[in-house]
């Protein structure tokens, strides 16, 4: 064995110890923006937002019915019904015209604003109309049945959404609910993609011999795009010591985030690794990781700027991208929540091998049978693009467990 | 009770059987558009794409090391390894200029391609340097071994993709590197949204007595454009009859599907279900669903673009569109794929109760706690705006349970 590859090997760190050698550079949000809230689908909100007021601001009925004095209706029954007159309808915004005093109720649609000296709804089909202005009530209302009072949606001042959460659609509705519209969120960040290597051709190119088209950084440049953030292609820079370190310091001015996506070979990692180290400082935090695949990771960090580079091959760059770069952005971005990551359930439908103290990955393709989701390993050499086609997701493979086994519920990763 | 409540109660379906007759009309892609592949993500394949060629289209290293004749190194070992003389060096991108012959070998690297002659690649930590053009092999590879052949990933003719699929990041990717650089996608459907009712105000102004501002026609859009649709917002209607009819008119000219956002109560729920009988044929389809929230739903057909009246509370708004309306939206895009819904497995921190023959959802929020993950429901009168915010997803009760029991793991369906 060789002296490098076996120092490489007892040099590696765990996934999670390589990131928390990282995480420390990583506070966010790094710059902010304020957007309608109407446009705010995803974006991280980058202010706490309280409520500027109540909601509802007025007494609600949340029943087709009659605003009566719920006293009015103590007792009542099919037997012994109450009988109420009825003075007034309300119509739907507006306020009532008149209060019903003992013996009256008033008609009131769902959503409609209770009148003053109401204090409960009866509900429709609890009631029996006698004539024009007459109705039986037959069963009592309890005071503020069937009514949302002022604020018990949201009171003045109250805590609405934490800086940090992504905004969803009910965030959206609920925030112009009450006039916010508009937001303070984190700004997207630009992240540059560098692929670097002399075989790679653009993808409207014919290859010649020995030539592949770039496949990397434009699976890169969507997984930046589906994380939320602006990905930045910057061309395809051949193995050169020079072109490469002028290409990333050129490349790293313009962006937030840099990813230089490199061959796998020894050479032009090792490459990679110096490259990033003449950028400047504080550099290369992490070469190597236990991680299979995507063990040639290089995590680093120029002045606030993180600086990734990825494997060459495309089944690491993504396992990679999606345990270094997509928490990085996250962060960056000032993301608080924990990440539900999107997982489901299923059984493996076969044994997977593993060596202990390395994480590993492997691609899955989901198939629903008559007794639930299961789980086909699709297999294939690292190297090989359509294995991450097939696949509908991945399932880890912990540091400490030598494998899963046939039958057994594993938690699929979906990409 | 009142003899049209018990009617309706009698009439509705449950959720499958309702979108069962909504089903038969949904047939998609409705229409079709080229783009680029570098911008198809999110978007779904309407062709089934097959490879224009082989991928990889020469045989490619799979290691660093040295391109050799296996036959050469069959029986070697530590004690009595095989010599080879390294007569030339593949560079990345080129073919090889020479061939080894018996007893030579070629250095390569991860990605190079094989020289002829050469069928098997030793890896550099199983050789040991003699001289500058001598290396001991420790350890015999096998034909192919180490290298990925012609077509291994991908051959001329092979179905990549079928139609029907939503492009992610490696899909793009894959079809690049096949030199795919345009694609037929489905377009994006154009949805339009009307909000009814008297008491709605826009966002931007203060809500006067009795009025509320606009929430589900900015949830709706929202919800559309996360399914990868185009909303239209096409204002707020008060609640007559002409005014709504010619809204509802005028709005299905000019989109593929419409949403009638009104109030709950039955008058207006039954002039929803006028306006839509109005439009054409063949009009209302489902009237009423087994769903709470959520009953008061109008599923509809005219001509060939699908109408919904959704109930105007916002919790029922929500789970009405994630029952019916994306579905539908999936189907008019030709989406073909099973959804794997984005869910999460957690135990419920408390009983709740259900009427059987009911589909009930209630919304929950995620606790991560040192035993895992934990859904605590978040209770509340179904017009609350803020029980969605404070939720990070809902639970299904089905049909035929009458509850779910504290401790009991449940699939929380992420919103």
């Amino acid at each position: 064995m060789h002296a490098g590859a076996l120092k490489e090997l007892f040099n590696v760190l765990t996934p999670r110890d390589a990131f928390a050698r990282l995480a420390p550079y990583l506070r966010g949000p790094r710059s902010v923006e304020r957007v309608r809230t109407e446009d705010g689908l995803g974006r991280v909100l980058a202010e706490d937002l309280h409520s500027p007021g109540s909601l509802p601001t007025f007494r609600r009925s949340t029943m087709d019915g009659y605003a009566v004095r719920a006293a009015d209706t103590f007792g009542s029954s099919e037997a012994l019904p109450a009988y109420l007159s009825v003075i007034d309808e309300v119509l739907m915004g507006r306020p009532a015209e008149r209060s019903p005093r003992l013996g009256e109720a008033v008609r009131i649609a769902t959503g409609g604003m209770l009148p003053e000296g109401a204090d409960g709804v009866v509900m429709v089909e609890n009631t029996q109309d006698v004539d024009d202005s007459t109705i039986e009530v037959l069963r009592p209302v309890a005071p503020g049945e069937n009514v949302i009072q002022i604020g018990e949606d949201v009171g003045t001042g109250d805590l609405l959404i934490s800086g940090g959460h992504t905004l969803r659609p009910q965030d959206v509705g609920g925030l112009l609910a009450l006039g916010i519209v508009e937001v303070t969120v984190a700004s997207r960040l630009r992240v540059g993609i560098i692929s670097g290597g002399d075989e790679i051709v653009s993808p409207d190119r014919e290859p010649g011999p020995g030539q592949i088209r770039d496949v990397n950084s434009y699976t890169i440049a969507a997984l930046v795009e589906r994380a939320g953030h602006t990905p930045v292609r910057m061309g395809i820079v051949p193995d050169v010591y020079e072109e490469l370190e002028q290409a990333a310091r050129a490349g790293l001015e313009s962006v937030d985030v840099l990813i230089l996506s490199a061959g796998s070979s020894v050479s032009t990692r090792d490459m990679t690794a110096q490259v990033i180290t003449a950028l400047g400082t504080p550099g290369v935090l992490v070469h190597g990781v236990s991680l299979k695949p995507g063990k040639p990771t290089i995590l680093a960090m120029i002045g606030e700027k993180p600086v990734f580079g990825l494997p060459g091959n495309p089944v690491s760059c993504m396992v990679t991208f999606d345990l270094f770069v997509a928490p990085t952005l996250h962060r960056l971005a000032g993301r608080s929540e924990q990440e539900h990551r999107q997982t489901v359930a299923a059984r493996l439908t076969r044994n997977v091998a593993s060596a202990p103290g390395r994480e590993d990955y492997f691609q899955v393709r989901l198939e629903q049978r008559a007794d639930g989701l299961w789980a086909e390993p699709v297999f294939g050499k690292s190297n090989l693009i359509y294995t991450l086609v097939k696949a509908d997701g991945m399932v880890r493979i912990d540091l400490d467990t030598s494998g899963l086994t046939d039958g057994q519920w594993v938690q699929v990763i979906l990409f």
